[in-house]
C-alpha cells in the first residue's frame, strides 16, 4: 500500500470541505501516476484510521471520486480506480518537478496589456447606479424565445445549425439596411454590412484593419476606455484632441493633421462617451472634408442612436459620406439587451471583406441561431415596437433622475439634461472624493463606480456616468437617497 | 420641380426590378441632399410620362419609399420626402465628388491577409461530402429549447442578460471541468478555464498572447489551414516540421530547436489534422521535455477528442502537464452544432487572466444565454447522452464508408481507417485531378471540395479529408456511387 498518510496533506482550517479535499488528492495521485487504472484503493476503515478523518467523511470522498469517474466500486471487492481511465504510462515520473522550477510566466506571452477596468462587477448588486446600461427587465425575452422556437422547426435540414457565414445572416443584414435606412438615412446594401458581436467587436475589427504599430489615432482627451485600451493593443498611439460642448475640436485636429499623418480618427458624435456631448454639424462636416484631404479614416462610434429623446437626431456622418471613409460602428445591444450581443460595422465592400476575414479567423462566425430571430424581430417589427416602449419609459426616468438631481445635489453634482443615451455626465464638486464615496454607500447597499474608468492620462474629472435607464422610478428614488445622505 | 428624367437612370437590363431601381434612385436624392424633407414628389402620372414608366411601377416605388419611412403620403395633397428624416442642411454640396475620386481603399488598411478559403460554401448543396462535420440533424435542439426556456423564466432580475464576464459562465466552467476531469483525466478549477467562442478563438488569443511579429512557431507539415493563418496573422514565422505515422517529428523538431529560438509548438495529437494520425506516446512525452528544456508553449489544439472509436484514447497533454507550458484548447462545437460555438481554453490562471482581457477587447464576453443552457446540458447528463448516441451513429457511418472506398474506390484512394474524428484523410491517384473532379461531381449533384485547403507551401497530397458523419448511409452510398462513377 502506499504511503497515503504523507500522501495524502489536509488543511483542516481551509474552507474547501475536508472530503472535496481528499478526494482532490486522489484525482491528484491518479494524474500524476502515483495510482494506476485498476489500482484499488484502501478500504474507507483503514483510510480513515490512517490519516485520522472521519470514516464517512471517506465514504463521500470516494463516493465523489465513482460519480466523477474516477474510480469504480467492485462488488465485494472494493473500490479501484477507473479501469477505463486513459492509461499514463507513468510517463510524468521523468518530468517531474518541484513547484519552484514551474516557469516564469512571463515567458508565455508577450503582450502583457492594461489591466481589466470596468463595470463588470456591476451586476451583483440589488441597488445599482450603472454607467448607462438597459432594463434588461424590459427585454422581451418571450418574444426571443417564440422566434428560437420557430426557427428550430422551421428551417430544413437544422441548416441554422452549420457553419455560416462570417460576415453574418444574410436575413438580418437585409433588415438592418431596411432599419438603417428608415431611422438614420443610411442608405446601404447587405455587401456593406458585417454583423458583428456588439459594437466592441467592430471597434476591434476596425482597429486591427487599419492600425500598425506606431501609427496615429486622434481620439477625445475623454474618451471610451474599451476603445482607448483596443486602440493601444494594436501598438498604435494616442492623440488626444479636446473636446468641449460641440464635440471634438476639429480646428484643433487640423493643427495636429498639419505636423502628424493621422490613420483615423474615433468619434463618437452621437453622445460623446463619457461626456454625452453632441458633435455639432459644422465640426462634422469639416471632419470629413479634413478626411477626404488628409486620407484618414473615420470610425464613428454610434452605440446609443436608437436612443434619443427630441425628435430630430443628427444624421450619422456614415450617411453623408460620399467618401467612403467613414466605418459606421452601431450595436443593438444597449437596446436589446447586453448579453444578445449583435453589432454591426458598415463600411465600404472592400473593407468590410477584409473585416469578415479577419473575424473569421477569431471565432469563424456569429450565433447564427440569435441572428436569425433578431431579423425576425426587425421584420415583424417587434423590435421596433420594443425600441419605442423602452425609449419613452427611459425619457421619464430621465426626467425624474434629473429633476432628483437638481433639486437634492443642486450644490454637489453639476449636469447638463442628456439628449440621448442612458446615462447623464455628472460632475462632483472637488471636495468629494468618488473612490470613497463609492465604498460608503456600497456599505449602504448601492453600488456607484469610483470613477476611475472615465480618467485617463490627461483627463480626471472627478465625474461619473449616472446611468438612469436600469432603475425603476422607485429605485431611482431609493438609490439618489442613499447617495445623498451619505455625501 | 426638379430634372428627373436626367436625375433617374434606370437600367432595363439589370436583374433588379424597375420599381426597386426607382426606389434607389430617391433614396440617393434624399440622402445627398437633392430632396429635402418635406419635398414633395412628383405625382405618379407626371413621373412615369417623364421618364417613360408604367404608373403601377412608379406607384410600387412610392409604397416602398413610404414603407421604408422615406416618405410619407399626405391626403390630397401627394406624397412628400418624410418630414421627421434628419436634417442634412444640404452639406453634402460641399463635400460632392465624383466616383472618380473615391480614395483608393489601399489606403484604408494595413493588413491585408490571406484570402479567405475553406468550406463556407459547403452549406447548400443537397448532398455533400465535407471536410468531418457533425450531423446538425441528429443535434438535439429540442433540449437546448427547453433549457433556453427554462432559464429564460428561472432567473432573477433576469440576470443573464446583463452584462457578463469575458471568461464565461461560471457554471459551465464548473460543468466542464467536471466533464474534462471524468473523460480525459484533466484535473484543472474554473479559474484554469476560459469559454471561447469555439476552438477558432482559442488558437487566436494564444496565438495573440504568445507571438510577436517575426516569432517562430513550430507547425506540422501539413496542418490545420485556419491555424496557421491565425499564426501569419500575428506576423510570426512558421516552421514547418514534418508530421509522419505517429505524429509530429520530434526528434526534427529538437535539431531546429538548437539553432532556432522557438515561441511555440501547434500540435493536434489526438488526430492531427488533415491526416487524422495520433501522435506516440514516446513523442509527446519528448516534446514535453523538449518544452521545458527551450521554454516554449505548446498550443494543444484537442477540438476532436470527444470522437475515439477505441476504447482507451490517449490522455492530452494537458493532463500530464506539471510544467504548465501546454495551452489547451477544446470545443463542444463539433460535438453539439458548429454554429453553437462554445470551445474552451486550458492553462495557467494567469495566462488564462491575460486571455480573457483580450477577449474583453473583442468582444467583451460571449453568449450567456447559450453558455448557461449548455452546462445545464452537461449537469443533466443530456449532453453526454446525445455524445454517445452520436458516436455509435458515427462509427456505424465510418464503416460504411470506408467499406465501400476499400471495395469500389481500392485503386483510386489510399487511406487509414482513422481511430477517431469525422473524416477520412484520402489520398487520390495521381492521375486524378481533384480540381476536375469536384466540378464534374458538382453537376451531378455531388459537393466536394478540390483539395487546396490541405496544401500549402510545402504540402500538396492530392488528397482530401472525406467526411463520414453528416450523410446518412442512404446519403453515404448515393455519394460514393456519384464519385466512382465520375472518376
Amino acid at each position: 500500500m502506499l504511503p497515503y498518510k504523507s500522501l495524502i496533506q489536509l488543511n483542516r482550517d481551509s474552507d474547501v470541505s475536508l472530503y472535496v479535499q481528499l478526494c482532490n488528492s486522489f484525482i491528484s495521485l491518479i494524474t500524476d501516476g502515483t495510482l494506476q487504472p485498476k489500482d484499488v484503493l484502501p478500504s474507507t476503515r483503514i483510510l480513515s484510521e490512517l490519516i485520522g478523518l472521519n470514516r464517512n467523511t471517506v465514504k463521500l470522498a470516494y463516493e465523489e471520486l465513482i460519480s466523477q469517474g474516477w474510480a469504480e466500486s467492485v462488488e465485494r471487492k472494493g473500490i479501484f480506480v477507473f479501469s477505463k481511465l486513459p492509461v499514463l504510462e507513468k510517463v510524468h515520473k521523468d518530468l517531474s518537478m518541484k513547484s519552484s522550477e514551474i516557469p516564469e510566466k512571463s515567458f508565455l506571452w508577450t503582450n502583457p496589456f492594461l489591466d481589466r477596468k470596468g463595470s463588470d462587477n456591476f451586476q451583483q448588486s440589488v441597488l445599482t447606479i450603472d454607467d448607462g446600461f438597459p432594463d434588461v427587465r424590459l427585454t422581451p425575452i418571450d418574444l426571443l424565445m417564440r422566434e428560437y422556437r420557430s426557427i428550430s422547426k422551421k428551417f430544413y435540414g437544422k441548416n441554422f445549425l452549420k457553419y455560416g457565414y462570417p460576415n453574418g445572416s444574410e436575413h438580418l443584414r437585409v433588415a438592418l439596411c431596411r432599419y438603417l435606412a428608415t431611422t438614420r438615412g443610411l442608405a446601404v446594401d447587405p455587401q456593406n454590412l458585417l454583423i458583428t458581436k456588439g459594437s466592441q467587436m467592430g471597434i476591434y475589427l476596425s482597429t486591427q484593419l487599419l492600425l500598425k504599430p506606431s501609427d496615429y489615432i486622434a481620439v477625445g482627451t475623454s474618451n471610451y476606455h474599451s476603445a482607448d485600451e483596443i486602440f493601444r493593443y494594436s501598438g498604435a498611439h494616442l492623440l488626444r484632441i479636446p473636446v468641449d460642448e460641440y464635440g471634438m475640436d476639429i480646428d484643433f485636429l487640423e493643427v495636429v493633421l498639419k505636423h502628424k499623418t493621422i490613420k483615423a480618427v474615433y468619434i463618437i458624435p452621437h453622445h460623446h462617451f463619457p461626456t454625452t456631448v453632441t458633435m455639432s454639424m459644422e465640426r462634422r462636416l469639416k471632419l470629413m472634408k479634413l478626411a477626404k484631404e488628409y486620407r484618414f479614416a473615420i470610425i464613428e462610434d454610434d452605440y446609443d442612436f436608437d436612443f434619443h429623446y427630441n425628435n430630430k437626431p443628427y444624421i450619422p456622418l456614415a450617411s453623408i459620406d460620399h467618401n467612403r471613409n467613414v466605418i459606421y460602428i452601431g450595436s443593438v445591444t444597449k437596446t436589446f439587451a447586453p448579453a444578445l450581443r449583435i453589432g454591426f460595422m458598415i463600411a465600404d465592400p472592400s473593407f468590410i471583406e477584409a473585416a469578415s476575414s479577419l473575424r473569421q479567423l477569431i471565432d469563424k462566425q456569429g450565433d447564427s441561431l440569435l441572428e436569425e430571430a433578431f431579423s425576425s424581430l426587425f421584420n415583424n417589427g417587434e423590435m421596433e415596437r420594443h425600441f419605442r416602449k423602452s425609449l419613452k419609459i427611459y425619457r421619464q426616468r430621465r426626467d425624474l433622475f434629473c429633476e432628483i438631481l437638481k433639486t437634492d445635489f443642486n450644490d454637489i453634482i453639476t449636469f447638463k439634461i442628456p439628449e440621448g443615451g442612458l446615462a447623464i455626465w455628472s460632475i462632483f464638486d472637488k471636495s468629494i472624493s468618488l473612490s470613497d464615496l463609492s465604498q460608503k454607500v456600497a456599505k449602504k447597499g448601492l453600488k456607484i463606480a469610483d470613477g476611475s474608468f472615465y480618467n485617463n492620462e490627461v483627463f480626471s474629472p472627478n465625474g461619473l456616468r449616472l446611468g438612469f435607464a436600469s432603475l425603476t422610478p422607485q429605485e431611482i428614488e431609493q438609490s439618489l437617497e442613499i447617495l445623498r445622505k451619505n455625501i
